[in-house]
Parts: structure tokens; sequence; C-alpha cells
């Protein structure tokens, strides 16, 4: 007998009838005999809707009030589900996030929790009822109701899973799990039992956009095993952990092959090569509110240096302007720039202990005649920046020559 | 300088463009230096829409669930009036029933309120703000949301009112005040700039849906002058106060003519004078969840006595079911019944110091022809059942034998 939170999104809430599988699955861990805690957001579309009536009334809505309104979308639904779970036996009672009460800050629209109440929660468990929280939402010190940002269901889950000392947050979504690469992409692709904190991180920010981040940062933090599971499909899903798996000899040492198509490469060259000069040209950069990814910097020759970083390509019109006012200033000789490249990254804790598999990573790309841009590397991450019409072939070779393919049907 | 509470209903704030409307009525009286709390309901339509979405899932849903969700509606008006209000530079703020927190008692669905803290709302006003609060909903004291049942706005205003010592509570409609009658049916019905708790009391019951009943009670009690007025047309509607107006010769004696086509009639004949025959005929009936309006029981002949009695149209079929099992069992003569009546009732304070209104009346009706079936009397109102057919010429004639006529035009 465990205690489980579980969070449903907004697709798997979608209608009434949704509600009602979702019950039905609810239901079942509760005849296991687990103590079953649901975390809901808001039924697609119903967030969208009343963003749509406010701004009806007005384009730039009073933010504390915009929570008030929000907050609804979750409450409709962990009514719903509660009327659901009585309808087939199975004792429910919901909470807004004010009601635990989840104390939050009073940044509206992107609070972050600061403590939960879990009395009534234990109390509900302790007379046998399923408990159901309203995701993405909490109240401040002086009692108004704030939201997390858009998708903090999530992050709501894994701070109720924490507050409890639940045995695992399992997070229902419309995959099966984290796979190796974008199955998409490459057809052999293996969904992973397990992968850790930091991999997840890694791979999310990367482009795998199963999880929010923040979530996955907490649940690290605080030890709370993760799962993701697919909310109408049989499964296991992916159990998201500690690395603390070192039995397993077997292990591979590359988790994932993760890309990113969105991003975008500025060159300025020719750079008179004193101190200061990366914030120099990095600087303005930032204070346009321009999120920098990978910096290269070249040896300086002639006095002068080379710089390149990528920004997403939303922002790369914006950077280039930004760059060439920058390049006039300090004297640079030439900006370039081009949205048609990719990032490529293999990630995994095995690097830790494996040297040298950078260069197996540049070995299988180089087989491929595939030219390398920029390199940047973290601890259990090295990433290669690539043009973009490569990205497919790069990802395939990477997938064979780590070991991920799965074998052969 | 006043402490106002308006309350807007559904129809009012049934769209973006309405909650604006009211917005700009709500900024006139704060620019004239009064203090504002509004008090608004559901956008019109929307709380069938919540209650279609449980009925999808569940046809008896929880109370307590149903309160959750329902709740949402009103909370989705605050924040879009607050944010409309904000928008014309008037500062406002929205609360819930729980965040203010009206206290009520644990009766899902049709909660009483049992205390209000002014203190935060108090608090704002003093700040300067526009008070928004959820009508209809409130909190119980272990913090589980309740509602007071369908148009209970009503009473969340007058009891804010009663609270804050309003000086007045203003409540918006479609219609611009209490007529002496339907307009509908009489043309030259005029609207009454003042009538009393109790005459509003007898009028409501009697049909004119203007007022929650509940409210009009509540405001009573408390005393807290009630204001009756259009949502979008200017004028100073009808005041309804206590009788007060002593100073006022010219007072007339009957302020209204209500009228009721809803009801039905029964009678039992030959039913055997004993003690406690009404007792054995009415109590099924109540038993049977029928209201029961009006009763007449006749003198006793040859030891049996004759009872008529009124229920509403939509029991007449369950309730004659129940009285022929009852004159079985009792060895009653005769059942009869129709739908075919109305009830016509004059109402107003000013009878109690004036003998003769009751027989004023009946002239007026034999002089029209119209038979009178049954007699009803309370202290302020005269109610006579008659064939529905005549309904329209019974009112006209009492509204002109009256005086009630409005000048011709």
């Amino acid at each position: 007998m465990a205690l489980i939170v579980q969070k449903f999104g907004g697709t798997s809430v979608g209608s009434p009838e949704r509600i009602e599988q979702v019950a039905e699955k609810v239901a079942k861990f509760r005849a296991a005999g687990d103590d079953v805690v649901v975390v809901v957001s808001a039924m697609s579309g119903e967030t969208n809707r009343l963003l749509g009536l406010a701004k009806q009334v007005c384009t730039r809505p009073s933010l504390r009030e915009m929570d008030v309104m929000i907050a609804t979308g979750e409450q409709v639904t962990i009514a719903l589900l509660a009327i659901a779970l009585n309808k087939i036996g199975v004792p429910a009672v919901s909470f807004t996030g004010a009601q635990v009460p989840i104390v939050t800050d009073s940044e509206h629209g992107k609070a972050r929790i600061l403590s939960i109440d879990e009395t009534k929660i234990t109390a509900q468990l302790n007379a046998g009822k399923v408990v159901i929280v309203a995701g993405f939402q909490g109240v401040d010190e002086q009692g108004n109701i704030t939201t997390l940002g858009r998708g903090g269901s999530d992050t709501t889950a894994v701070a109720l899973a924490a507050a409890l000392k639940a045995d695992e947050c399992q997070i229902y979504t419309d995959v099966d799990g984290v796979y190796t690469t974008d199955p998409r992409v490459v057809s052999r692709a293996q969904r992973l039992e397990r992968i850790t904190f930091e991999e997840m991180l890694e791979m999310a920010s990367l482009g795998s956009k199963i999880l929010q981040l923040r979530s996955v940062e907490f649940a690290g933090k605080y030890n709370v095993p993760l799962r993701v599971l697919h909310s109408f499909q049989e499964g296991s899903g992916t159990l998201i952990t500690t690395d603390d798996n070192e039995d397993n000899m077997e292990q591979p040492i590359i988790s994932g092959i993760a890309f990113n198509r969105d991003e975008a490469k500025l060159t300025i060259r020719g750079v008179p090569d004193t101190p200061g000069v990366a914030f120099k040209i990095l600087g303005p950069i930032s204070a346009a509110n321009i999120d920098i990814d990978m910096i290269v910097q070249n040896v300086a020759q002639d006095n002068t240096t080379d710089f390149t970083f990528t920004v997403n390509n939303v922002d790369y019109d914006k950077a280039l302007d930004v760059l060439q006012a920058t390049a006039k200033e300090i004297g640079a000789t030439e900006v370039s720039g081009t949205t048609s490249i990719a990032k490529v990254s293999i990630v995994g804790v095995g690097m830790r202990s494996h040297p040298g598999v950078a260069s197996r990573m540049f070995e299988a790309l180089a087989k491929e005649n595939i030219n390398i841009q920029m390199i940047s590397t973290s601890e259990i991450r090295v990433s290669v920046v690539i043009d973009e019409k490569y990205v497919e072939l790069a990802v395939r070779a990477l997938h064979t020559a780590f070991g991920l393919d799965a074998p052969e049907k």
C-alpha cells in the first residue's frame, strides 16, 4: 500500500467522458489499496476561453483579477472528477489551492509555492477518501488567489508529493514515457524504464517537452520519484529518479539524443580583443530580453577575436539588429548569422565515468560527413550545432553509435 | 457621501459588453463620492452550462461538489467586473464568498448566512476601492464552499448591506421598479416610489417576481433600505423600506394588485366532521412535499363538512391522487378539482387603518359579475380565487376601484 500523487492534464480531462475515464483509472489504484491524491488541470480549452473573455474587456487586465478568473478552470474539473468518483462508489473530496491551502508568494500569474499545509488532505486520506486538488493555483498569505503560470499543475503535483512524502508522483500525459529520442525521427527509439532527474532536465531543456522543467527540478530537489505515463494506455511509463542505480552494470553511457531546430546562430568577427569585450557584445543582447544559449569565442589573432552565439529563432531579427549596432560601436569588422542550424545533444550520467564519449560522438558525425559548427558541453551532455538539413541524419547516426536502437522486430 | 451596496443579476452581466456598462454605472456613483460594494451573479447561462456538465457525469451529483463547481460562475464575473473598473480608472478589487468570508451553515445548495466578516471589505473601501463580491456563495466553518441556492445573490447583497450598515441596497433588474400591478395587464399601472417590506413580501409571494422573498425578509429584519432599479435605464426605481411614512396623509390604502395563474383548487366533500379531520386530509398532502396555499373549510352540515384548498399547478395531479386515497380512507363522499383558477389579491398596509376594504373589493368584482370561489385574508392583504378566464378583467377593475390608475396621457 503506497501513497501516490497522480496528475492529469487538460487533454486528459477535456470532456465529461474523459473525466469518467480518469475516475476509472484512479479507482483501480484505490482498489489495489493505494492512497491517492489527484491533481487536475482545467479542461482543455477552458483557460483560453477565460482569457478570451478577459481580453474582450481589457487587453491588459489586472493580474490579481486574472488569477481569480483563471483559477475557476481547475475548480470546475476538481468538482467534476469528485462527482465522477463518488458515482462509481469511490469516496472523493475536492480542494481548491486556497482550501488546502497551498501558500504561494504574491506574484500573480507566476507565483511560487512557499508551503503546503497537508493536514486537511491527510485527514481525508485517513478517512478513506481520494483527495482531488486543483493544480496550478494557490493562495498568498493575504488570502489572494494566485496561479503558478500555465502548465504549473505538474509543479503542484510534485510539491504535494513532497509535502505528503508520497511514494511516487505520476504525471499522466499523451505519451507513454520518455524515449531515447523522438520516435518520429528514429523509428527504433526506445522507451526508457528509468532516467535521472539531471538527464531529464537536459533532455527537457533540449526539446523533449513532456514535463515542465520546474517540476522536474522540484522533484529532484525533494527527491520525489516522478513517473511519466500515458493517460489512457496501460504501461509502466518512465521513472525519473536519482542516480542510485549503481548495481546496474549494464547501464548505457548515453540515455538519449535530444535535438532542437528552433535555434539561430549569430557571429561577430574582427572584434578588438580587450578585457570586457564579451560583456560589451552580450550585455546589450540580454538587455533586450533575449536568452542566449551557446557561446563560443575563438582564440584571438592579430589582436582581434571572433564571437559566435545562439538564440531562439523568434529572437533572431532583434538579436541581429542589436549586434549590428554593437559592432559599429566597438569597431568589429563583420556581423553574420543564420537560422538554418540545429542543435543535437547526447545526454547521459554515464559519461561522468566514461571518458571519450565526446570523441565517439564526433567520429559518428564525421562518418556521415556532417560538419560541426559549434560545440558545448556540460557534465552529462555534449551538444553540437550543425546545418539544419542534417539533423535527422545526425540523430539516427548517434542513436545507433551509442547502442540505443531497439532490437529489430 | 453614502455607502451603497449594488447588486447586478445574470442578465445585467451577461456579456463582456454588459459588464463594461455595469462598470460605467458603478463609476458614476463613485464619482459622486459614494463608497460602493457591488454584488454580482454568474453571467446568464453560465450556471446552466455548469449544471449541464455535471449532469453529463452524474444525474445525482454530490451537493458539496456541485457547490464547488457552481461557485465558479460568480467568480468569473467578479474578476471581469474588477478588470472593467480598473480599465476605466476606478480602483477595484474582487472577493469570493470564501475570501470575505461570508460564513454560512453547511446546507450545500441552500445554505444560510451565519455571519459576515466585514474587515477586509472595510479596509478596501477605506483604501478608496470599489469592492466586488461574488453573490450567492459563502463558506462553511470547515472551509467548504457553499451556495445559497439559485437567485441568492439578492440575499448576499442585503446581508452585506446589513453587515456594513450601508445607507442603501440597490437591486438592479430588468424592470424599472415595482408597479401597482403587471403593466402588461393594466396599461395604466404605475411605478411605486415606495413600498413597505411587508407589502413587498405579499406582492412577491403573489407573483411579482422581481426580488427574492428571502432577501426582502432579510432587508426588513435588519431594516436595510432596498431599492429596485433598472440595470441600463435611468430612474429612481422603487424604494422598499419600513412603514415610517406617517406624514404622508395621501398614502393610498392599497399599494398594488397581485395575481397568480399558477394555482389549482381541490375540494373534498362529505367528510365526517370529527376532531383532527383537517390534519387527516392535509397531512398526507404535506407528507408528499406539496405546498398548500389557501385553505377553506365550510361549516358542517349533517355532521359532514367540505374542504377546499389550493396548490401549485405542477403538484395538481399528485395532490389529486393523494386526496382520492384519503377520501376512501376517511369515508368522504366526493373529490373534485380544477386548474382553471386564478388568485387575485389586493395588498396594502393602509387597510390596517381603513376598515371595509374587503367589501370594496367584493363590490368591484360583483359589478363585473365575477364569482368569488374562495377568500383568504391577512392583515395587509385580501385574496380571492376566481375563474382563470376573468383574471385580467378582475385586476383591471380592482386597479381602477382602488384609484391606482395613472392619469390618462
